[in-house]
């Protein structure tokens, strides 16, 4: 029987580790494939240490982010990491680019994607990836897209914890317990020797977001990481 | 083992039938036991039919109302009904009312609570309902209050769909599939007489939330329910 | 034939005068019957220039704010103004004054109804007394008070603009163009002597509100008032 | 003299039937001229029923709307309406087509634009084809576009329902009783063979509506259709 | 020359610490008096870990709360803390205690005000004090109210963080840098020993406020703690 | 030492006058450089004026307005105004732009910015200006982006009033008293012969602002300018 899969649409190559790391080794750790895309290496906008060192070129940015990038997937059980180096700041898409995304929709038939808030002043990158990500999502449900193709259903959406959350008009409606898997995030986030100021940062997201997810429930837990779903859960209990 | 329990908060005794009539009917047939409390009979503010009637009375319409809401709650399996005849148009809360709720929580500790939306132009009970239901459900939680009884969890709370939704600032964040209980809410919405203008608006409701649901997922369904949830879901996997 | 009928809701004894007075004068040129309800002069917090005069006591600034009132209510063509003296900050609001406000709509059946914005920072009367107007209307619909009388069918109600537009959540969606009686309005504001620094204040609002409904028709006018519709709007052409 | 003139900007060739049928219809037995444009046929996204259909092309799908589209405006007395074929998921918009729409606002100088929603998770095109109408009819208001043409003055815009209100963040505040042209927009309807699922879902839409449009005023009425106007509503009375 | 004044008005006898403690120590050792006023002891709703202990009272919990907030005040070097005993969980706000609070406006003149959020699904007590502190605030400027005595100015309010600032509708857009006076800080959070849980989870919020106050200029700083500002902020530089 | 500076970026050469002239006179008042890059002349949608004098040309049009724009520059103390010419109604932004605009925030580094709101359905090239500024600040904080160049730090960025605020989802919380620098500001606004409707329109504009700021502070002022900050506001004292 075929694996259950899940897509992850990443504007640059950490995101997906602060942002979802949790979310990725958990459902990994149960068998699932996860999908991530890397629309660049985030190689002008967010590699500060790396630009610090003398003689650094965007190449070695590049790779260098690369080889960051697939160890902490590694590290997560990540089935397939893409890098697509689109550009960033700006992240430059074309048409060509959406109906690769297209097809990859088609190709793996997520059960949820995973991407970023629809709204952030700090960031013209992320809002980008957003609706780039859901413009795929619907042409890959268009029958007249590929027709030979099977299309896509409707799988949920889930937005990303941004930077500054109430700056950027993201409201977490979903907290998921990631209290089993946080050894590999933490592992995941280890893997970012270019941007360690933000270890303890995203280590202290995942308390807060643990306290919260077990002020909200009778749950016990430690780790949380949060989501915004864009749609409507369609559930056969309240419970 | 003790059932699970499900809570409904209604301002007036026949709006838990519209408007949750789905969600207790499902629930029950799966062995729940869930209690309605009708704040009031909406003698005064939504029994226009009865009032037409010549020479009648506040008493009977509370009795006519009492009885319909009776055969309702039976049709859906309600496992307990109470009316507390607290006035309609206005609804009257006393803090006595809000300890007397606070009791209840503390009786059966429902796994979740339905009650109206937060905001309704066009009705100043709902409102008031959730407010207070909601104001409950946070003492039920305080160690304080009945040192010696065990204190609330943090069941989640689900907002009805109001009359007019877009006008309540009311956004549904989750369609229940109720196509498997429909003949039971169908056939309590059909014990409200003195209300026959509404059977083919809230089966329009059902249908449409049931197009929506279907929409929003790959599962086949006819008739929905939805609702908003106050609090963020706390879960440990994103399928 | 019976005269058509409005109802202003005012916090204090000059609040229709500002925010209203255009709307007033504009429907009595025209042989409407406006009612207007003062639930309180306005006399401990908006009556500072007289409460500057030495020896000064609580009830003659009462009498000095009605009879302002009453004048500016005559420059205006206002049918019947009826002060309530509730006391304003705060303002007490009971049940009996509801009841009386639901009396009032019954005996008039005005076919709209104008009062203040539902939120304002500066003012805690203000919200007060929309919820107040919103929730007699309410009662005043229903077939039980008083179930000899006819009910009040669905009058919709516009929402004054507030001194701060903007802080107050308050937003626009009808501008009534009140050129022609300008010269009333602004007689009437004259009339309040005791707020003189609002004078240049309000027609400054007058004239804004003017180019601001030129600039969304093709109307020629000079002044305006602006409302916010608290209901959709019901039509026969979109014309 | 000349007609009153009303223009439909569609993203799909359907969209007008569906959302603006009622207003089409209604305009049109009054003697208006309604101009509808068709940005694509809706050829790739909204055809699934075609699609099914052995050896389904393209080309084939757009002749089939384009005749389906046609006998609908017929149904409902459309004056003209034009198909711009620009694609669709995605449709392209150049700024070619921008000043086409231009010349098309000003050749008709219509009294109102109905177009689409500014938000929709489930439809990239919709809230393209609106931020393009209001784009264009912004450039029509300029006097240095072809300043030898006549400017546009201020039409109002209204947006048409979208399929699911609450999450397109879409609040009506107008309600067009179109109950005497029901029979008209109900026949367009059936000219959708492709999408027949939609045929009652649309129907209780328009029921849905015509109850709260009654609920809204005292007019009697059974069928509506629901628009927001995006700008404030320049009136004389208020009544 | 008359120190510079503060007002703190918080729900439950340890919001202060956890909420406004760097405000509160910053401002002191600038030698701005700050009073405090902890409308209850939250000795019902905020106390589990006393309700934990066997025999415990209601007054016991009071006297240990009271106890805790005293040395709390003392470490942050605040100048008059005041217990009003109002009860909590319901929190009972009469007319007396609004006139009290005015008062006490009156008496010290604050240059600003802080207290909580205006919405707290989870704290039905938070919402309520913010509004009481907003009335009394408004009161205090009227000057018909006690007129013999200077009426307030026009303090600016800022609201606390709230425990999940999302579910609060709370947007921070200012941020304290209390980098000076955390050991302070930190001194008066360890004297909450009935709610050690809370320790580390409000440390963690100063850190990420301080990263986030770093980011949204130019300052080195550690810890921050945000606020929203109810009122325009009037200014002389932009600077 | 280096002068402060700070940046405004202007949509059409008029702009920068109407909605921020007092903050550029007020800061060149004190001896700072204030940049003005205006985007287009609004030679196409914002010289009604112009275009109504006979056989006058595009070139014409930008001359004059490039005129006008330079004397109110003077009047208000600007140090640097670009003509970048782009054209307007659309106005047209391409990548080259964008890189341009980052140059300029790289050579002077402003110590905040001024740009229009995020929303304006009135005007298409406002909004797209916010955005382009906005861009172009991240970009020139990424440390890739000219690495051998000194990265830009977090200036605040202000957004100016529009036209009709509520109708912009534009809220101000900064108020900046221009009482100083207002005859520099109607100097400014009187070089614009072209737009002389909106003289008198701004200076009431001025005036209500004026009102409003004294209103929220106990400042004695005329005449304000008020801007939405889009960032958290980061300090070391509430006061």
């Amino acid at each position: 029987m075929a694996a259950n899969t899940a897509l992850v649409v990443s504007a640059h190559s950490a995101d997906f580790v602060w942002r979802a790391g949790g979310a990725i080794a958990l459902h990994a750790s149960k068998g699932w494939e996860v999908t991530v895309v890397c629309l660049s290496y985030g190689e002008r906008g967010e590699s500060a240490k790396l630009w610090r060192q003398p003689g650094m070129t965007l190449d070695r940015v590049k790779t260098d982010r690369q080889g960051e990038a697939e160890r902490a997937a590694s590290a997560l059980g990540v089935h397939d990491i893409q890098f697509w180096d689109l550009g960033d700041y700006p992240l430059t898409l074309s048409q060509d680019s959406l109906f690769r995304l297209v097809d990859l929709y088609r190709a793996i038939h997520p059960k949820f994607v995973l991407t970023h808030s629809t709204r952030d002043p700090y960031n013209h990158d992320h809002p980008a990836t957003t609706d780039f990500a859901q413009h795929a999502r619907i042409v890959a449900q268009a029958h007249g897209h590929n027709p030979e193709q099977k299309v896509l259903g409707a799988p949920p959406v889930f937005l990303f914890e941004p930077h500054q959350p109430e700056q950027c008009a993201w409201t977490p409606n979903v907290i998921l317990d990631i209290t089993p898997v946080w050894d590999k995030k933490f592992a995941a986030i280890q893997c970012m020797a270019g941007q360690e100021h933000l270890w303890e940062y995203y280590t202290r997201v995942g308390l807060q977001r643990g306290v919260q997810g077990a002020r909200n429930s009778e749950r016990k837990m430690t780790y949380g990481e949060a989501y915004e779903a864009v749609f409507p859960h369609v559930v056969e209990t309240l419970a």
